[in-house]
């Protein structure tokens, strides 16, 4: 449904290629999905004196509505490096506006242009500190802060610069940094967000998921590791390598964020080693093991998904239930209107009446008496699915089943994750009481994935791979909880 | 896929509610499907001496866009009645402008307001007597025809001159036209597109598809009969009932467009007597008991549709082989992508390489080393198949398995659909020969229903009941082929 | 002042030129004083079969705002004969979209388009006829009567179709009408209106003022005679001659709209055989004559005009002062901000402050403890000049004497200019009590022209060339004065 | 003519006031002659928690353009205090995007916004030592220095280290600073540019002309001393009083700009202690005592100005004459049209037939066969007049004589107006030999004001006061010529 955690970005930089701008225009089209608010492209070209300079084009929209003018790639992002971001604003329209990313500044050792998927958790105190110092800020976000860190280096080496910067930096980053000369991709130590390496001919590229190589037909190499940063410059061109180096030398385990594979990547990425379709599948399959559905009848259950984000999860479910014997059968009885785009939803009584009717309808002969389990991936607020589930019953069905393909959510994300406040998620509201929740949606019944069972679905990864701490609370790297979360989104 | 034959459009209108012209945008925004390049709204108001009024906002673009601003609705577009059109331009933008709908005149009995959705087959002709006798055109359409055969009516009674118009014409029209006092609602006599009616609390409603009723939580009344009209009046807000007139004593066929079960029609809506998603699924399971599809060494078939629009076929399609032990399985193997709205296909040769990346992208884990049957609804041109197929090669499936759920396309159509040249047709240019159009496309195997087929699936209607003129050149309403198709849309 | 009455239009039309679009582009410019609501260019161009099509823009806007985009010229708006046209909306924006000219129709002799300045008496008489006969209307202008007429006409000469409708019609019209091969240009017989004939190079040009011809380097050749129509087609491009028509061989008087002498046409135009900036030179001669301005103590009078449109009458104002030794002194009183364009005005008290400020401003130095006499043209509703006679308190003036280079407006006019209603007319409210006037405005002394010193003025002209209605209430065209003016404005 | 220097900006600050953004709106449209190329306006508010924020809203284009929209100032730029700027980009309108101010940051105190009219002398070292020290820059303008300096004072107090960095920079400044708490204005110890101070009811407003009060009808309170601030906080709506700092204890000599006087200022605006239209009066004057032009038969000379800044020069030049006894007469012989806003001018042949034409046209009936002294203020590269010249000509005067109300342009300015480069001057490029920019612009005859003759024109003034830096050469300021200018604006 839409009632969705939002994820902080996508980021897409390449070295080395023609129309870098171009190839990063559509990488930025394929990661759409990662944030939906904003966009900019920022390309390395070169002044008449040939002296290295960055052109910039960043706005708040859709990419397709940011970058609609030709002449934009023939005139003014040309060169053969870029780098791009996705992100979703926080605030205000217009406050955000400043917090566009990719951010270029100018400092000592040239222009300097970055884009970070993530947040930091030591971004309020470095801020701080640095503001102490008299640093001027021009946007509220923590990513600035790493811009100022390194232009504050004492080191010669641009590269030890931004190494030495990214060591100071906590939490979770996926970044993209662009100089006069060179890209730079790197990790955080826990590896929270996915980032990719492909190849485009003889260009580098480094991204958040395989979708933005697919796009540009590139080629994969490799995910960058967690704790590396990978430099690529004109020897990789010539040697067609790149170099990694390591942030430290200190092993942490990997803190992956589960909901990439639950909700945020798509499913035709390959993102922690793993597809994450299969992974989906997986997490469908294990609840209807552990939360199958019924006709209390012995009829048929007519399986369907909230398209499209639990369409894979759905298949999974449904293929278990068969193996399990329980007679049932994947439908589509949810229609998802995907031509509406952004849609001006007009005020007054009709807008409440419309509501989700805007984006969905459904296909009324395939539940009418029917026992429906319906799949959905995750629930935030449950404002939504409360709203479709009215929806459905306007159908007829005999029951409804909700089956969540990930546990409640309960805690914060301070990594990067947009969540409405504590006070707004359902399953804390409710106290993770599954039966309120249950009656409150006003479905037959509900069940969650706990957070074993999600654990368990995760083939070819160990348990300790992931950060849980939205549906357990466990911070894999320490925040003062009392401390409300703004303070670390400075 | 995108290569698909268009939908000439979609009507709506609305008779003694409120807020109308709301009403109507919710109705366009669910008609998007049936015409994307432009739309309009027309609201009966009145002025400040009481006399009735039109207001009109039409313009090319998604309606979304096109009705994005609240103003226009609290200041413009008021009134308690309303009536609304999506197209298709059919040539350049900007010479079509003039050609959007509705289209509003006023003539001795005050203003007057038409959308029309399908095409006459003697507007050319109408239109040549008219002009000879003094008529001046403002636009291209055969639909301004209609306008003036109204205006020219000796008769007295406005519900009388429009039915002595509406007899004159010939061909395929689902109408609704709008005056300073009454909603009118008319089918030609063979019914080739749909059109419903409505009611939203004490107000009616006709529309193209049910889901246009769904989306404002109306009430499905009733089809309109093919040759028939409705009128929707003051008296019928009091009586709470609608008049029915036939135009014609005469008896002729149902022709419905068979086309609106296959592709045109959303799945969520009732069309024709029946529910499209159940058409479509019977479709799908003919194609399977007819065309199966197995695997040579006997493993298992992995079934997957063309998203959106052949989800429903695929799903008949692998239920039915199931049946017949063809073991088999339903995936995703499609990611196509819904956010990129009206993507800017920049120029150059990136845009030959990106091409259907853009909107696909594959799931390579479950096509790999797999045998996939690859359900689609139909195929204009094949450019487009081609290069899916193409993208789909690059996963390595093992075979790669087409079937389509309608018969080869090899004749224009007179009546409303918009096609290429029959030049441009696959089918037509390799002469129905389906080895050469397999052997083209680059698929192990590939297989059409037949006409015959077809209509077996059409369950709960007459093999007759259909124009099938695009698959069988057997044309309803005789038109005269050797003329152009051009001046039977003048 | 801006509370002025308003020109209804500019026309523009030339045949025979290589970027013809471009050249009334430019025309269109240089006319926009008379109608800065809307304008509009159709271009006569050939399809790809070698059949005439007319490619037409126009839009609510200044020209510039609406021809701001180079592809249109390149791609759309080509070919070697246009016609464009400036307007002013009377009513609301967006119901006047449907009325912004030029009108393109096709009918049985092909493509017909015309721009008018004027307004038709017999409009509303002619359209009943019309509709009567079973004519529908799109717009609610008289000038698509023109288009019905020339249609319905059963001669088969275009030219003597268009002859016979011009005929028909009766009050002011300047046209210029475009067909599949020729421009035609036509005055009605008093000749209210002026239209003149240019070329350039071959081609041959007609529009309403000479600064349209100037603003092409483009040659006069003559002004178009009332009462007949020129027409140029290939022909005139051949023998590099234009042929002209007499309309009707009965000769009425000339009655030139004297406020284009006044306050509409360029200063820098010729019209009706004067230069306009003469006649207005002439204007504030003989109100010095009449109705001087002295200083009470004997001191230097400051003459200053209403900038732009008085500053003419101003300078033969002073000149003659100085002639009749009273001592004087042109100044610079008020500046006006032209780079204000469409200025926002924001709602609220505040803009009740700003007011007429937001345009001009004192020049306080030369003012103070000054005679001043202020020179306008014309004063309409008396709103703006209040304000702007506060304003110049401000900066403490002796005295402040008003003199107004017309007579007292006291009635409508139905021949093309648009006013407020009579009972917005501050001449009209006040019975035309100059005094009470006066106090109202609250100037020290006001003067207008008396009708008869107006007509002195007019050098080299007979004192019945002119209509003086606005003034004197005296209709040269009878009109039905009970009806009430919008009836003329069907 | 079009072809003059630029002027580098206008400011605009108010605190203490219910609208204060609106107010400052309406300054900045008065004062939209000091820079046409972009503006924006920032707004001191409070968010939820009480907390000051800053709201800014700024783009390219003319502030009616920008500020279009009235939610703007009802949801977002609301406040009590304000400050605006108006500008000229230098560069590509893509590139200066970033450059347009007011500048925003953050930074230990809170925050802080800029708008500056001037240029910094040691800007560019002052930025390589901040850069040296890890500073980061977002833009390329000198004014980010500024706010550098501020953030880095080691001072605690927030009004002493605005003015330690006040005090470090050189240059031409002209500041308007906004704070969490103040509004600070300040002038440079030479007082290049104007600002002055106004009192608006209970809130006190800095700006650079008194044209920006009057639109307001704000009191003009006094100019900002050279080498002073301004402080305005919540104590001076207390005390209705504002304080005063000297930025320094050593005096230097004033040195306003003289092209203020000439043409940058608006001539309804106060300066440097006189009034604009005085000073341009006396120029006029001095140019007719020194260069007067006689007619070579004793007839009649006709003075005609290019409007409008040149139009008080003219009537101060034929009053002289007059005063000499030759005689004259001032007529409008030039017509500059201003409805053209941001005219597109197409490319091609025909742009090159319409240049200037687009702008000016010739009223032919008071120049042919006469002697014409034709005013301007100055002339840059002279291109523009060359072309004026044409036109004239055409109107056939009998000899052209051209005066100029300042001495030939020769030198940069580093103080912040804008020129083309040296190379472009025409000045310059003939080596001030007037008789060959005579012979290059076609004029019967050719004289600029000598310097001293200009001086002498500058009544209540001493000779000393004045930069004429661009006419003599002589800096202020020491410069490095030898360095290019580019380097002063980093």
């Amino acid at each position: 449904m839409d009632d969705k955690p939002k994820c902080s970005c996508g980021v897409f930089g390449i070295f080395g290629a023609k129309d870098a701008a171009i190839t990063t225009y559509y990488g930025l089209l394929a990661l759409q999905h990662r944030g939906q608010e904003a966009a900019g492209i920022v390309a390395l070209s070169k002044n008449e004196n040939g002296k290295p300079i960055f052109n910039i084009h960043k706005k708040l929209g859709l990419v397709s509505e940011i970058f609609n003018d030709e002449k934009l790639f023939e005139n003014f992002l040309v060169g053969e490096a870029a780098i791009g971001h996705n992100r979703y604003s926080t605030t205000g329209a217009s406050d955000s506006a400043k917090n566009i990313q990719p951010f270029t500044v100018t400092y000592r050792m040239g222009n300097l242009a970055i884009a970070h998927n993530g947040n930091l958790t030591n971004g309020h105190k470095l801020r701080e500190e640095l503001v102490n110092e008299g640093a001027i800020f021009q946007t509220t976000t923590d990513t600035e802060v790493i811009l100022h860190l390194i232009a504050r280096s004492k080191l010669t080496d641009q590269v030890e610069q931004i190494k030495e910067a990214l060591q100071k930096i906590e939490g979770a980053f996926s970044i993209v940094i662009l100089t006069n000369d060179k890209l730079i991709g790197a990790k955080d130590p826990r590896g929270f967000k996915p980032l990719c390496i492909g190849k485009l001919n003889e260009s580098f590229i480094v991204t958040s998921e395989t979708c933005a190589l697919d796009i540009n037909s590139a080629e994969f190499l490799a995910e960058v590791d967690p704790g590396t940063m990978v430099i690529i410059d004109n020897d990789s061109l010539v040697n067609q390598t790149y170099r990694v180096e390591k942030l430290s030398n200190e092993t942490v385990s990997k803190k992956h964020c589960i909901f990439e594979y639950i909700y945020f990547s798509r499913p035709d990425s390959r993102i922690f080693g793993n597809n994450v379709d299969k992974m989906r599948r997986k997490l469908g399959k294990v609840l209807a093991q552990k939360h199958p559905v019924v006709d209390k009848d012995g009829e048929k259950v007519i399986v369907i998904s909230v398209p499209d984000s639990s369409n894979t999860a759905a298949i999974g479910f449904q293929r278990q239930l068969t193996k399990q014997n329980i007679d049932s059968r994947l439908e589509i009885g949810l229609i998802r209107s995907h031509y509406i785009g952004r849609t001006f939803i007009l005020p007054g009584q009709k807008a409440r009446e419309v509501g989700v009717k805007i984006k969905f309808n459904t296909v009324k002969g395939v539940l009418e008496n029917k026992t429906v389990a319906l799949i959905d991936d995750s629930i935030v607020r449950g404002t939504t699915s409360k709203q479709l589930i009215k929806l459905l019953r306007e159908a007829n069905p005999k029951e409804i089943h909700l089956r969540i393909s990930s546990p409640p959510i309960v805690s914060p994300c301070y990594y990067g994750m947009d969540f409405p406040s504590k006070e707004e998620l359902i399953a804390y509201k409710f106290g993770s009481n599954i039966e309120e929740i249950r009656d409150y949606l006003d479905v037959d019944s509900l069940e969650y994935l706990t957070i074993d069972e999600m654990l368990d679905a995760m083939v070819d990864h160990s348990r300790d791979d992931f950060c849980t701490a939205c549906f357990s609370g466990i911070y894999p790297i320490p925040v003062d909880q009392d401390v409300t979360k703004e303070i670390y989104e400075p």
